[in-house]
């Protein structure tokens, strides 16, 4: 991995063997993105296993140091633990480093990107990038629109999460759950505090205090990608049966009382939204619909009855597409223009 | 059914063979019921078939006039055009109807009743009781303790609703998906307008201009039963992939600002709340465990972040039971205390 190709990049992804690795390898071939070299790494457990890029086989190399060199755009699809290690590495060595582990995404210095919502503070420059959580992506996705013509005020956010969010060893327990349940045998459940099939779960992540760490990542993040440090957030997190697709039921309350035929408008072009609202028809969005899809569908737009000039809506997003890996690409794709553009190549 | 024997009453059920009204027949059992003479009703279809009510069987007789002539207390477990054909004629030969259906929970003359909130307004008089749906009798439940102490002024929910609340064909279809799904077939929805295993759904219900009927349901009721003609309310209804036991995210804001000691202190000792709040340790309600219990389970109480003074709190019960059969029964059982007591029996 030496030389830059044409208008392609040196790109690796670390954690190319994971659930949310291999969705970035699949959305990079999808959006064909231009590649000029490509190195897919991983811890060394995983080293020496091949992975596709479209057609091509990679043979899996462990990420160190010396395998970064050279690199324009590194994605890092792996934990907190080894994006700190990391990607410092790639950015002092002049390439940029898109994490979607939570290692940075508080780090003022880390600029915390939704493309369709903040994509302008990509730079193109050495350094890092964060990606939001799943929740916190298509929330500012949906939500931005709306802000930018009412001004957001407060934000409250019932979440209908899916069970890829909490790992692919939670897929397939809930897998087995769901085989043991039409087999009529007591479902285990060694990987989850719960039962997932069948049920409702209004926890499975660890506790800051009252909330988990998953409400405290959607209240920060959510402030940060739409430039709202004081936006009070009321959420819940609840994991569903679901295997992919998140959801959210999502009240706002603006300082000018919001139009709806204005919101409605607002919705059908904004980027990243597939505005569904036919609900007579029985169209809204749904995980079972919004998977496999880029877009964060949005419907069931009304007025909140509870609140006048509020609105009230509903969200499904594929979780390990917009969720995480796309919303990755996409930023990606933002650095490859600014450097087009003009921004120093390393 | 002629005569009033020792302490006990007169009872029918009217729509003894539905979901609703066996599980009327079931509870009725379990909590010892003082019946002197007991009579299954329902439509012509199944009249001559037979209902169990504990070891006795009986056989099901068709409602007619002639059918409700003498009873104490008759259950209607049955549509809202049995309730309101067959309802007054009870009421005028001396009984109390005690209506599941939704016919009469917003006429003023009939009292909507969840016995741990508003029970004092059953005179046990001749007439007809209405009960609430299956999401506002849990929802009253859990809220009516902090209300008296705090002053509810404004209510969100989001709700987790179960197949069982849209009828046991619904239930079936899920079964039939989960089975599907196992064997890796694609699962059919003949009953519902999408495939609800696997998925969640923002709808199904029929439309009242951009809120549905359940969203209506939800709004009046609460009102209605907690005394609070103006609450304000923001509710969006969701069916999740469960057979039995819904549940809700609930944030509430209050005149008084809540103080959560005060708060954990009424839950924990509320009638008809099983308060399960250990998030730590994994412990808050979920449908799974909630089902098969009388108790709303409420848990994940916290302040809510984004406004100040107010609460968030989860809850989940049994819709079949505490969300319809057994407060229905407990009402009956406020109807004997009443005329124990004294009331006018016919």
């Amino acid at each position: 991995m030496t030389a830059q190709q044409g208008n392609g990049l040196r790109v690796a992804v670390v954690g190319a063997t994971g659930a949310a690795g291999s969705t970035v390898l699949r959305i990079l071939h999808e959006r064909r993105f231009p590649i000029a070299e490509f190195r897919a790494l991983a811890s060394a457990r995983s080293a020496g296993t091949t992975v596709k890029l479209g057609e091509a086989e990679h043979t899996v190399a462990e990420v160190s140091d010396g395998a970064l060199r050279g690199c324009d755009l590194v994605f890092f699809a792996a934990g907190s633990g080894t994006a700190r290690r990391f990607a410092p590495v790639v950015a002092e060595q002049g390439g940029v480093a898109i994490d979607k582990s939570s290692a940075y995404r508080m780090d003022p210095a880390v600029p915390l990107i939704v493309p369709e919502v903040n994509g302008d503070e990509v730079t193109g420059e050495p350094g890092i990038v964060a990606n939001p959580n799943c929740v916190a992506i298509p929330l500012t996705v949906a939500l931005n629109p709306l802000h930018r013509a009412f001004g957001l005020r407060h934000l409250t956010v019932a979440t209908y999460q899916s069970a890829s969010g909490g790992g692919r060893n939670l897929v397939g327990e809930l897998r087995a759950q769901e085989v043991a349940d039409a087999e009529g045998r007591e479902p285990e459940h060694p990987v989850y505090p719960h039962v997932l099939h069948g049920n409702v779960v209004p926890g499975g992540w660890s506790m800051h205090g009252l909330d988990n760490d998953e409400e405290v990542k959607v209240v920060q993040e959510t402030r940060r990608v739409l430039g709202l440090p004081e936006l009070r957030v009321s959420v819940s997190t609840v994991r569903v049966p679901v295997a992919v697709g998140h959801s959210g039921a999502v009240w706002a309350e603006f300082d000018t009382p919001a139009d709806l035929d204005r919101a409605r408008e607002l919705l059908s072009t904004a980027p990243g939204v597939r505005y569904v609202d036919d609900p007579e028809a029985q169209q809204y969005p749904t995980p079972r619909s919004a998977a496999g899809t880029d877009d964060v569908w949005v419907g069931r737009l009304r007025p909140d009855a509870g609140n006048p000039g509020g609105l009230a809506f509903f969200w499904s997003a594929d979780n390990l597409r917009k969720g995480a890996a796309t919303n990755a690409v996409q930023v990606g794709e933002l650095v490859l223009a600014r450097r087009r553009a003009g921004a120093p190549v390393a």
